[in-house]
């Protein structure tokens, strides 16, 4: 094989199917993808399913805790995992570069196949498109998904209810912040790497225990903020978190502080934000803790009725902040 | 509205919201998309389904007899037609270069709902990037489908038995050559114009009078010559075809004899090549006639036992000529 990505490799002729043998079909290896046909042809364990997409251009590729090929697997997991489904098959769409080394795109492939298995899903069809040098930024990814919806569960943005909980499976604010230091060349937070993770096992394991949940968001672009002011929207409640609550680690604490930013603003890529009746809501939070992406999991507030303002914090001090939707741009390609 | 696409529409917060309701919503309305969840929530008629992706990165993005947009659904609603399915939901994920004219973008959103109700098929989930200037030459779009396979009927590349006929339902070359003439400025061929279209219910035509054929394939990049390559290697049996009998339009014949071309090479996005027992050739054949995509329909070949090349012709003047799959780049972003 070249060593690099040519314009041929996206011709739909030799070379793109030289490709396909050897690097597509070779990791995400699966009895449909190997029939090459026009479309993967599948069977369903039934016909309620959920269905996302996301196409992925953060940059740098590579940071500490993953690459764009593992994000771009958990991104459209997640989305499925929340909608209550059991994510089941993916396709991937690549455009890359004129140029591009074939290694990298080697070593994202492998990490996109790992993380489908981790995720129990199947990569079972794609797409291979090359730009010529300065049309595209290196390498973007879509993928998009399928799930099947499980029984009885009725997870819907708009089901948040006075008297709901509202946990997180942990600390927030980590892969944003660990995008923002490697492109700024930060080096100072050695522990600090992206959450990114497929949640569908956790997700799986609240939804085993209880049904009842009313709302998940993975809380990507926009952070916390964002998906909790959308919730709250189109749920017409309030939503009162707790600042003391809030779990962020201190690596993450202390760059914010430098960087005048706001944990619950920045992109997480393994978190989520579960709405569930309080009944429930120290049993889920003690299911969460048990899992290994859930044992810094925290009750960070709860539904009220619709006030003047969406989402606001109840500072240390006693104080209460609004919580806005964020606006303009905080941190372009950050997934 | 801005007029021109800013980083904070690709932030997640209110500008992204705000785009998502005045164009995407807008244009692809239905029940499904309204509900603004992280994934499309569907119930299907049955749980057998093909699933297809493809990118579009063509350029221009106008171009005569349509844009990006109408290419986009068209591609996917095809690749899942030609697997003998019913094109149902699609999704759409754009990433877009700061600056992009919003008119632009909304005429490709047009154009976009225009084609998928004119295919039957609904766009139920969406997404948004955005890229700074020069991270992404203008816009690209993935389209990904699910169609629901018809029953009885089992349409696979490795299909192909000697004594199938096989046909094209019209001319070759149309999209590829208009692409190269307005890329290179030629505006000497005034009747020629892209030939993209939803084949679905040309498909759905032929389907209802044959429950039997074997392949059909739409032939994109590497025009005809790659598709029957690829069918002839997977079903282990040799193509031969007939030069005079190859419908190529005046236009793009003169274009390709002036850049020493061969239509059999060059990219269609509404042409498919389907393969039929002989016995029901000229039922298909008149059945795709009486089609408004299909009325210059024609048998170009037949499959024979496999001899040393998988694809030939024989030309008018007696000889025989090795049809190979293409290889190198003949024209980048095609589609």
């Amino acid at each position: 094989m070249e060593d690099k990505i040519l314009l041929s490799h996206g011709s739909g002729g030799k070379q793109t199917n030289n490709l396909i043998s050897d690097l597509f079909i070779k990791y995400f290896d699966n009895e449909t993808i190997r029939q090459m046909n026009d479309s993967a042809q599948l069977n369903l364990e039934h016909n309620r399913i959920a269905f996302t997409t996301d196409s992925f251009v953060v940059t740098p590729s590579f940071f500490k805790g993953g690459d764009i090929g593992k994000l771009a697997v958990c991104g459209t997991v997640n989305d499925l995992a929340v909608s209550g489904a059991k994510p089941r098959y993916l396709t991937s769409a690549f455009i890359i570069e004129e140029g591009y080394p074939i290694e990298s795109l080697e070593t994202i492939v492998k990490s996109m196949a790992e993380t489908a298995k981790e995720a129990g899903v199947q990569i079972v069809a794609g797409d291979t498109k090359v730009v010529e040098k300065g049309g595209v930024d290196g390498l973007f990814i879509n993928t998009t998904g399928i799930g099947t919806i499980y029984e009885g569960v009725n997870i819907k943005a708009n089901n948040a209810e006075v008297g709901d909980v509202v946990i997180v499976n942990g600390m927030l604010g980590d892969h944003g912040m660990t995008i923002m230091c490697e492109r700024s060349g930060i080096d100072i937070y050695g522990e600090l790497k992206s959450d990114c993770a497929p949640l569908n096992t956790l997700v799986d394991s609240i939804l085993n225990i209880c049904k009842d949940i009313h709302v998940l968001r993975d809380a990507t672009r926009g952070g916390v903020a964002a998906v909790l002011n959308e919730i709250a929207e189109t749920s017409r409640v309030s939503i009162e978190l707790e600042e003391d609550a809030i779990p962020v680690s201190e690596e993450v604490k202390g760059a914010c502080e430098l960087l005048g930013l706001d944990p619950l603003y920045i992109a997480n890529e393994g978190k989520l934000c579960c709405f569930v009746p309080e009944k429930y809501a120290d049993k889920v939070l003690e299911q969460m803790r048990n899992h290994q992406l859930g044992f810094n999991a925290k009750i960070i507030g709860k539904v009220v009725e619709q006030v003047s303002q969406n989402v606001y914090l109840k500072t240390i001090i006693g104080g209460r902040r609004i919580v806005d939707m964020p606006s303009g741009q905080q941190l372009p390609r950050i997934c």
